[in-house]
């Protein structure tokens, strides 16, 4: 039986302070509470419908709060407007610098990225393309939101996001020679630029891309090149668009 | 003064029933009003405060129905959650193919877009990449759904959209042998293959990917390949990320 005082948790999941006081954040529907499930995170409570149990009969459900309800409930319970018939709190994942070594890895850096979609959209992106982390901004939205994880199709369970001072952890980057990327419009060509396998990628907020105090540490400035031949030519792509473009540069030479 | 008709008839284009009937489109938000005003399309009514008008002096204010109007009562009849100054009721332009000669053309097939989002995300790239035209499966979203227009950030104004029989126009390129590309987990790296100047790009459903109907027309089998070395691979990237990589690929050689 679902109690009030857990729906009450559930919801409350939809806020960040709530979610740095509990250490929680919450997974919704069948598909991302599978993914959860094959993670390495650590589940708290799963709520989910004795359908979902017969349907994942290899489930250790010694390992965490297991709540069997129905899905009217769950619906009751949910932030999403279709619920399925499961979800979950997780445990969030220690916010870790040391699991990357930019003189080997490539990361992205995002300066304030804002809108959840396309922070679930660039953490998807990253998955792809084989990059492990994420370097954010503290103004960035929180990947724990659950807009974010759920936009990330399950990309949140593989790729650790670390919320930083960035323009500090960008002077240290300058300090030790790493290569740091950033679109601009008074860019080099990135078709034709030579990219390293290693460094930093930054990427600007929705509005007004790189911010000047990350602007600074910035060492190669790249443009993705527009193709139109309209008058009216288009001023900007979208920045999960930007960051697909550059990782699959990135990426594939 | 804007009237209760008036209002009616703005909320009213929210339904592609009555954008059909009317041969309108709802344009929201200063810039996007902006942009309307640049392009060649035909407004047919513009709603803005007498602030909007004496920031864009060079309005021709003979060429429509002009209602100006405070911004409490823009508010009133918007379908946004923030308006803004302005709104315009636009003429939908004739749909058609005369446009594009694929002999030379590159251009994009969409077969059963469902999300507004992903198909304004679509129109943004094909306007950045400098490709004209989208040919939609009869089933795509209506490119002139409010929320397409809003997501396109003016690229609905400078690309042509063109709703036809998918399969037909296809099975057309397969006579005339112009290459039908099209992403499949068996297909062959986009990076390694040679991409012609001309063709189609066919893009496919957020869920299912490209139909096996649309399928068989495809000449040329593309894969995106991932560079995730996880376990748990990702499964697939959201179909504007993966549009952007195609764009990107065909354009920059």
């Amino acid at each position: 039986m679902l109690s009030k005082n857990k729906i009450k948790l559930i919801q409350s999941l939809n806020r960040k302070k709530n979610r740095d006081e509990t250490g929680l954040f919450l997974v919704e529907g069948n598909k991302m509470v599978e993914e959860s499930l094959r993670s390495e995170y650590l589940i708290e409570t799963l709520v989910c419908t004795s359908a979902f149990l017969d349907e994942h009969p290899g489930i250790n459900t010694q390992a965490f709060e297991l709540i069997e309800t129905d899905s009217e409930t769950i619906q009751k319970a949910s932030l999403l407007q279709n619920p399925q018939d499961a979800l979950a709190l997780v445990k969030q994942p220690k916010n870790c610098k040391s699991e990357f070594n930019l003189d080997q890895d490539l990361v992205l850096a995002l300066d304030f990225i804002q809108d959840p979609g396309n922070l679930g959209t660039i953490l998807r992106i990253a998955d792809w393309f084989g990059i492990s982390t994420l370097v954010c901004s503290e103004n960035t939205v929180d990947s724990f939101n659950p807009k974010v994880v759920q936009a990330s199709m399950g990309a949140i369970f593989r790729i650790k996001t670390w919320y930083t001072d960035l323009p500090l952890f960008l002077d240290e980057a300058n300090k030790a020679q790493i290569p740091v990327y950033g679109t601009f419009l008074n860019g080099n060509d990135i078709y034709k630029e030579t990219l390293s396998r290693n460094g930093i990628i930054i990427l600007g907020n929705e509005g007004n891309g790189i911010s000047e105090q990350v602007g600074q540490y910035v060492t190669n400035k790249l443009l993705i090149p527009s193709f139109s031949t309209n008058e009216n030519k288009p001023e900007s792509l979208n920045v999960a668009i930007a960051t697909a473009i550059c990782c699959s540069e990135f990426k594939r030479r």
